[in-house]
């Protein structure tokens, strides 16, 4: 029983799954999971103990930052927007360019990168954890051995908590499942064009990004397709080459992964650099771009009208109390106070 | 029914009310608190984006940050060492020099201040929260009228959160309440040392601060008072003029709010530079410079133990889920990315 009647629907539009699976390497358990927080949202992971995952992924919010591109310590600024947390599980490779198989190695990167969390290498940060008394106890306590506190282990309790970043139960996902009053009017012409001109050929599946339940191959897309048109120079959409950067490989030049749509409306500036602040400059972008389309007013505001239809529920989440080392901060290397009058 | 049966105690020792009075003009209530604490948690208040009220008073730990002095938006050091926000609705002013007469003043200072969130005017901030309109929508709930979206309302609703912001239930508590098994033979010790040498003549009353329920008067004091211990030239302790700045009193130099204790070994480094990196050295400063009493390691070990019965109870926070402006940021005024290669 197709969802909506039009038989031109492309899409074979998919619910998107309540549960993320874990690997057999890493199997999800609570105690885990409530490891991974903590350490999400733990500052001190960073050079100077200001910045967490959570400064630019926040999870209060999309998963992003609502900047063009994200600040780290020392308000260094990086060079491509934050993409959300929220249902980052639901894809086969990390970043932009997915240059990271797998939430664990995904996670690696920011401790140390200069303009992100800043510490020099991984030891500093395993340093100040193994200085809190209650990060010890945990990490002996989830991972069922002594001297546990070490990157993997920080890797694999941080991806563990993401598996549980899911967004289901959208005003999208009860229409597929049958509830057709969950769309109105305006939204159900907004999904049928946005199957009829094409978007659906790259933003398929659950979190329309080209991914399907259990697959392990990413889909890269070359962004602009097109590069004729003046919005790319307008938004400098060609500067970053992509995943060529990754693999070296010319035929990677100007390809990105194609991201996922879940979300969409919580999670402006978009595209890779942030360079476009609005939803429906987005969506003109888009279809300029990929698919040598000009799209009017009304059809631009009816996807836009869909893609609120994206926004998922949000798991309530619990402030975690992050442990501490009594008496003491892990913090002393810190420069201190500048000197008043 | 004396606590302890040493009659030497000179403390009349209180445990900390459980809830705290609201002040006429800005009665509590349970949706104020809520809009609150979104916006305590919201880094859109700040000039970059990143920095919350919570970057520097984080909730998930001591509600400080760990350093010696603060970090704001572009990096930026600050002079002072962050306070607690738990029980800082139990004093009778706010800040190290007491220059802010309630919780409501105290919070439009962070915003506009060039090293915290260093936003150019509060106009600048109410227009990034104007823009959102789900903040729309409960502020005009919460106060109950059109246009509510002001300074005075933003503060309002801040500080009706920070008085929820409260830790009983401490062993310390417990104990002073009748439960002797609530504190060690040592941490009894301790509190009697306490209260022998003299610390209670400043760190008195229920939160350990000269404070007592009701009380509208600060305790103010000098400190160093001892300025020919070598620990004032060791750690710099002399070179803010404390309530002096504030008041321009002669009188007043070098004079400051005695803090609360309440939690005290979450929220290292000490003193109002946060020179001091250890609670142990906190108390031998203090007891050199306030008290001109050297004291035994045993004696301060005690008294260190003592201060660990004064980590309360935290109450479990929800994540806020902060509302956001619909396909559109509200930051769209920043740094564009880094460009690539
Ligand atoms: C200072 C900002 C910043 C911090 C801190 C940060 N990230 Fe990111 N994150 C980014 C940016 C920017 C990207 C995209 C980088 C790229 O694609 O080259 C990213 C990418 C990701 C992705 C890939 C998402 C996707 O769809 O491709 C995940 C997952 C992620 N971060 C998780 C984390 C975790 C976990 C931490 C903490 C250990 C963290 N981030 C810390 C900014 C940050
Ligand atoms: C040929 C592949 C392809 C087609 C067709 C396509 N997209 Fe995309 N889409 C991408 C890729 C790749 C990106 C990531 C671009 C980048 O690097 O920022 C993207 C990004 C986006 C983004 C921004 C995501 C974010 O988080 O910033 C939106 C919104 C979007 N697409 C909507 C659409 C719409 C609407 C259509 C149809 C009009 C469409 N796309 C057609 C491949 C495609
Ligand atoms: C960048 C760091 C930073 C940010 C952001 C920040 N604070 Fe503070 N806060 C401090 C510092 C440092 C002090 C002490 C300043 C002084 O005494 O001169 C302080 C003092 C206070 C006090 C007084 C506590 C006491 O016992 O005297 C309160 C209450 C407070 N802040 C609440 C807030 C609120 C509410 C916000 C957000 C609107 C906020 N702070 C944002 C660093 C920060
Ligand atoms: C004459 C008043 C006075 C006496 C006596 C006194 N204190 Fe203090 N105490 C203060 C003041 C004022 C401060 C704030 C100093 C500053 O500006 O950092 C303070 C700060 C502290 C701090 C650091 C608080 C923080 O958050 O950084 C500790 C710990 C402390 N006192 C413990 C003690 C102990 C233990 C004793 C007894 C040995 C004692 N005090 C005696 C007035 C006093
Ligand atoms: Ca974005
Ligand atoms: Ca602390
Ligand atoms: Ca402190
Ligand atoms: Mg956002």
């Amino acid at each position: 029983q197709p969802p909506i009647d039009n038989s031109a629907t492309a899409g074979e539009w998919q619910a998107l799954p309540v549960k993320a699976e874990s690997p057999a390497a890493n199997p999800t358990t609570a105690e885990k999971v409530e490891l991974g927080k903590k350490l999400f949202f733990d500052p001190r992971l960073s050079l100077t103990g200001t910045v967490s995952c959570n400064s630019c992924h926040n999870l209060m919010e999309g998963g992003d930052d609502g900047r063009p591109s994200s600040m780290g310590v020392h308000g260094s600024i990086g060079p491509r927007n934050a993409p959300t947390v929220w249902n980052s599980v639901f894809q086969a490779s990390q970043f932009w360019d997915g240059r990271s198989p797998s939430l664990e190695d995904q996670a690696k990167g920011p401790i140390v990168a200069a303009p992100e969390m800043g510490m020099p290498a991984h030891e500093n940060a395993i340093k100040r954890i193994a200085a809190i008394p209650g990060y010890q106890t945990e990490f002996r306590d989830v991972f069922d051995s002594e001297n546990s506190v070490t990157i993997d282990n920080v890797v694999k309790a941080i991806a563990a908590f993401e598996r549980t970043l899911v967004t289901p139960n959208s005003a999208f996902d009860r229409f597929v499942q049958g509830d057709r009053s969950a769309l109105t009017d305006k939204q159900i012409r907004g999904m049928q064009l946005f199957s009829d001109i094409g978007c659906t050929e790259c933003h398929s599946g659950p979190a329309f990004n080209g991914w399907d339940v259990g697959s392990t191959t990413q889909t890269f897309e070359e962004f602009p397709r097109n590069a004729e048109s003046q919005l790319v120079g307008q938004y400098g959409l060609d500067r970053d080459l992509g995943r060529f950067a990754a693999t070296n490989r010319k035929s990677d030049k100007h390809y990105f992964k194609v991201p996922t749509l879940r979300n969409i409306s919580l999670t402006s500036p978009y595209f890779h650099n942030g360079a476009v602040a609005k939803l429906s400059d987005a969506v003109r972008v888009m279809s300029e771009t990929q698919l040598d389309t000009e799209l009017s007013n009304e059809e631009v505001e009816s996807i836009v009208d869909f893609f609120s239809a994206l926004d998922g529920e949000f798991p309530s989440i619990a402030l975690p109390r992050i442990p501490s080392r009594p008496g003491e901060s892990v913090l002393e290397d810190q420069e201190p106070a500048a000197v008043g009058e």
